[in-house]
């Protein structure tokens, strides 16, 4: 049995509806994300054993960041509380050409004060068989990326599996660090990485680069050049993402192996309901391929890619779409007919 | 003058809001709708006189639906009251690629429980001039089909014209009944009968075929057999939909008189509000069609397939469009453009 | 400094939610908006000084209007209150093939009982070195038209630049006169004139003509026959604006300066969130743009056309978009990347 | 079998939400109401065949309005359209001390614009057992005043009972007549008036008394005036209410049948849910009350005090209250247990 | 340790809102409710290890219930999947002298249909030290009654408290028995009884009886004829509740131990914002009071009035109260204080 | 002419709908409040100069509340930007005995991180007649404080009337100073004082002590110590608050002048719309009456009492009440009567 710890930061989502502007609300839709999260609502959705470790405040929204949690099924035994406040984001979400808008409230979260030592992870990944974390964490503050690190140390000793979303977020990294200051370290240990490749030469401190990912030809040595950074990385994966606007997306992804490109066919997305957390449903779409149909990389992808483009037709962050649904979606069928 | 009665269920409809899945709706959107209703609520809005005729049960939710029925300015002095429910269905509205889905929750409903006897048809259909029904009410229960077909049976004797929609629904035909061992009977005295060839083969317990829409010349063939066995048949029609996806419908007709195929352009409907009771507007429209424009086939079919189109942009069941609406459609505008 | 005054009506806008009809509504949206007022907001956004001057009714209705006024950063210090009631439009929203629709209530409203020698113009244009009208005014009665009339002279007297959006609404002009006889005289004074060609002629008294807006050698002919009918006029401009449904628009934009014909590229806009005010939104980027860049004419068509589209984007009549998303637009940027 | 034809103005109603003050709101629940539609609705709610008998504008809100009127059960069939706008009103609900604020906007309806001659009232008002008008028609104008008194003469000779309720209304009255130069006329034919003895002596242009309602023998001395001014009447009544706060009403009732007064208990109303209508929810039930027990008027006045305390707890204008529920209360039972 | 296990039907309740009538609602508001799940939630609320088992349909809805049992914190890991539908009310909440009405949806549900042998209950009572189960599920058809009283039994013989809350609901008891058939037999084996002296007769066949609890004296001859027809009875407690109306009520409570009767003083609870529940919330606190303080009963007691009365101040039909704010009432403050 | 100068935070409050709680929440009503900036409002309101000066975040919500002061009246043109976040609030609203809760979130805030010099207070004070600052701005931070301190220094060298609200806030005050070690030297310039008497010992240092406000006599005595501890103390104010529940509040107020003590009757202020800013709606009342009738103080204690009292009857945090609604209390009449 696979169960899969995720670490990082849940935050309350304060969203504009209909999509007013930031001006134009008076009111707020509220529900929670953030990037790990989101991947353990993915699996525990799936079926597959699911767990989220974090920091929360201990005030009333902490305890209710602890029952959505609880409500979508994510263990969450392991979380701890301290701190001052929950981190929080506004979300005005565009429409066509205008772009959604995040404003980022989450410095000095409980999550972001987080320190070594807060967490006995040697206790809480026993029976853990996948560890995952992303670029978030570490940008938020030194001591939640030293706290990540000691998680990751921790799960490499233990033989856990860790995976890796790069997730660079330009709006965070503002406590003196630059990615490329912290993550080659941290990256060391990660078996699976997801991101572009210009965003894994970036935070590795690597020259510039410009993939052209329609020339499959011309990856393998790119992403030849991560697998030397990153001992342990057997499986590098991009999501290609295509923006025609902010209603119009068009989605695909590529694998890589260390042997061989893996591409998955670009689908239209179309109209777009909510693509925050499109992401990191590709993440949790990739996480259950790869423990599901490990051999069939081909089929991870296309999971993946599929629970991506499912992703955008949901509000909110998580990724609420069942296995049933993405099957559909894999043998062809996107005519979204009434069931009834 | 004409008069059409309708007679099916009319169910308490609790929909999502903005697209929400099930497990994350807090609240319900509350309309109303059935399939024979929707039809009589269309003639009633393009100023003909309809009824519809079901059973209620007498607590404020009939109530309610019978105010319903007054608002939209269909005749209900037939209703009768009865019974332990109403009927109910839950609604989760989809978006592109994700399908909406329906939780029927009809089961031992008024309507369901209906009796033979229950309604004196001789002198309600006094100055009726066109009866409906459609393949859900023998769907539900042996005694509400038995009291379809008493129904039907006396608009039969009276004289009156019958129109059915087949409207195939696999939730339902849970009481040991398949539509080959009731609709056979009941589809005799139809004399138009809307509903794909395949449906209409498979209901009347024919071998299955797989009709090919495009080809126009295959099809007289086919709708052929549906007359020899529907003796009193002399319209056939076909809505034919081409789902591009839950928000992007291409909708188009096909309308057979026993002579000749009539073929309506098809038209791209995108996005979509909602598509529930798109059907039922094509039913509505027809009927009002072959009543303004018998010797116009063309014209009824053309007018079928607007009225279809515009309920995509209508929330809720009814088809609320207007007349003058529907001719700048026929006209070929398609602008949308503000009046004002 | 430039400083632009417009003046006009403000109206509380009420709008069904949802793309509902107006017999399923059960609330509506209150907001205001104002072809003339909406010009002022959209300057204002762009941190251009803007003053709206109107007549409002003595009550609450009319003070809400003026609080509107000020939050929107439009200054608002010549306002007079009289008269018995404020306008009103009900909106409903349409989708697809599905049109808007617009009831005016707004007879008899304070702005359409103003006289002239109700403003002290003289003292109101002060420092102000833009006047902008449109043709709404003239259309609401003939005191209303007399006061436009009133202004738009001393406007001249005081070397003021003037503009009109000819803005022809059918459903005004009720009051027993008809553009032709109103609208000439007005006109005279005109510095940049927006609108069709054709709507021009015909408010203008002149022979019908159907131009045709690709041909684009063919326009300075049709152009230059009102820059004789309007000897002030030294740019005139028109919105392209091409319908594929309600919720799909291509807009461009043509501007004649008399010598040369500079044209936009026309671009999609899809979906729709609100397309009124969308014209309101052209003329205030151009009003920018003229004032911004007068040299550069094909730049501040440009920016007229990016802000024309990015309106589509926002809900209620203002267009609530920053100079930096106009900018990124004209960059060619239209993908709509959450900014994070 | 009686039937009741009620005749006045309805309106749409736009009220802010939870409380707001106008200028904090940023929706109107929009609802249908006026005296005299109220008092239909109250009937049909109690089972007798009532109608209502307006002008409508030919618009989508005038179609609104006729829909609510089916919806309702209230018969419509003598409605006829014309004019320019339906009449409005913006209802600010106050709370504790601070009180509710209405802002008529129904000036030039097309109710205020009716004219004599409109309806065909001997036609209309065939089999008709009781005629019912109020204050404000004649507060609209001196053509809906005229129109009125065409109604009631009409009535009067058909042997109709006619019911006033004097309504009075300041905010009305505008178009250069006082109550006074008007109602006296009017009220000649009326057998029951519903108002405060002041009131009826301002509106009959007697001279001001002060009554002491708590003084129940000082009261026939000043009825018996009205009864001399008023030929035909024999029944006035007056509802007691006595204002705690917004919040808080006590309601009683006092009839006088020009021999002896009947008394109704004070009951406590608190808290208010809506008080508008009120006034209509009494004159409906003491109709309903005359009509059913016509010698038991101390009953028929309970049944009318009951419905008016009962309708407080009931957003909207109408008293949505069955009998079954005003007769728990009559029978003493205020407990407000929940029915399951 | 102590774990608390009920057992009962969780329906989906869907209520008006802002006190509207069911025939105003155009909407309902979802959430969940019943009897035995809301003390599981009070339980859980408070700190208590809480489970709650029943049956649930295998649909969205049923997996709805489920999230709502997990974020709630009540373990749900013995909760079977079977049946057809979920049990649904709907609730019209009423005010002042206006009462709340409950319609029942839930005949034939997954509860209702549960047969004796679908939970093996001596696995999932271990490790269970006290069992609650109210007249609610014996109610609902044989077979329920049948599951729980196997369920009584084999808690009965593994030696766990046993509490019965007898929640008589007139609007059920239509399978063909009475309470009087079927509970006596069930109250056998329970140590503690909430009720009302009188249903307690009534459902246990005995003479009827009309208690005054306001002479304390006596009640303990009342009591004791329970203590008799109940062998293992322990503890008899009354939730007094005089209805002053739907908005404001006075809720006290006794407790009889066989020995002696103990008083909690009654306390004004107005305005009321949810009254559905808050039976619930006191078995809720009245379990939480004797798991605490069992020899202290006067304070469990005062605990479950105070939990009862806090209640009425929580919308939906759970009592998400802290032990802190009881505290702080049983402490005498009721001042509602804003904590900042 | 008079001008009021406030200084202190805006914050953005987010509050629960419907009295729900936090965990029930998923929306929240999104508006702006702050001791200092409700007191301008209340002043904006009533027709006197009113300026708010603070510090914002340059980002949308920080222009969101900006847009928020302009639309109130209040004058903004001092206003900086700087920081990195908007202070927030979260609110749930209680009911009965059910206090309300607020999370503060506002550390770091762009207030809270001003420090001295960042504004010009000899030029922002010029034309400045009244300078208000509450308890609440020391209570932030340090920096706060200092800037704060600077501000009074310099008004008070301008001669200007400087009033101060204690406003203590026990969830506040977490850097490192209590009150006594910081107001007491801020409190030496202050004319005015509002606050409870054992507070102002409290927050000064002095022993403490339990005034009873019911034993008028005993009051100058404790008043008088403050006198002399604040040298340039002219009045000394008190609200008295009895709080029944959080539903109802009976207020009352306190005026000592160093001569006489001024006693406003108590009110019963039920329902309680919302209670938050109903002691700044006494402070702005306060200022007001002490502008307008300086020499009648009974006068200006009553209209700051009648201000509060019907501050709880408004949502949100600002009084906007009118001088007419007050005055009406003022004579007496506290019926709400609609007016119509």
């Amino acid at each position: 049995m696979n169960k899969v710890v995720t670490f990082g930061e849940i935050l309350l989502r304060l969203s504009t509806e209909r999509h007013l502007r930031f001006s134009q609300a008076d009111s707020y839709k509220a529900t929670y994300g953030g990037g790990e999260f989101n991947v353990a609502v993915s699996l525990a959705n799936y079926g597959v054993a699911a767990e989220f470790i974090t920091r929360l405040p201990n005030n009333e929204l902490g305890n209710s960041a602890l029952k959505e949690m609880r409500k979508l099924g994510v263990d969450c035994h392991n979380v701890v509380f301290g701190g001052e406040r929950l981190g929080l984001y506004f979300l005005e979400t565009g429409s066509g050409t205008r772009a959604s808008n995040v404003i980022y409230d989450r410095a000095d979260s409980s999550m972001a004060t987080i320190t070594p030592g807060t967490i006995d992870w040697r206790e809480a990944l026993k029976e853990t068989t996948w560890f995952h974390w992303s670029g978030i964490t570490p940008a938020l503050s030194q001591s939640a990326a030293d706290a990540c690190f000691e998680a990751i140390k921790v799960a490499h000793e233990m033989g856990i599996t860790i995976s890796t979303d790069l997730n660079y977020r330009s709006k965070l990294w503002n406590y003196g660090k630059e990615p490329k200051d912290v993550m080659p370290e941290m990256l060391q240990y990660s078996n699976i990485i997801l991101g572009d490749i210009d965003t894994a030469y970036f935070m590795l401190g690597m020259d510039k680069v410009n993939p052209d990912y329609s020339n499959e030809a011309s990856l393998p040595t790119l992403y030849d050049e991560l697998f030397k950074k990153c001992p342990k990385l057997n499986t590098a994966v991009t999501t290609l993402r295509y923006s025609i606007s902010a209603s119009h997306q068009r989605i695909g992804g590529i694998l890589y192996d260390g042997e061989k490109v893996y591409n998955a066919d670009v689908q239209d997305v179309t109209p777009v309901v909510d693509r925050v957390g499109s992401g990191d449903a590709f993440m949790g779409g990739l996480i259950y391929g790869l423990l599901q149909t490990p051999v069939n990389k081909q089929r991870a992808l296309n999971f993946a890619v599929a629970a991506c483009c499912l992703k955008h037709t949901i509000a909110g962050d998580y990724n609420l779409i069942t296995i049933e649904e993405i099957e559909k979606l894999l043998a062809g069928d996107f005519s979204g007919k009434v069931s009834r």
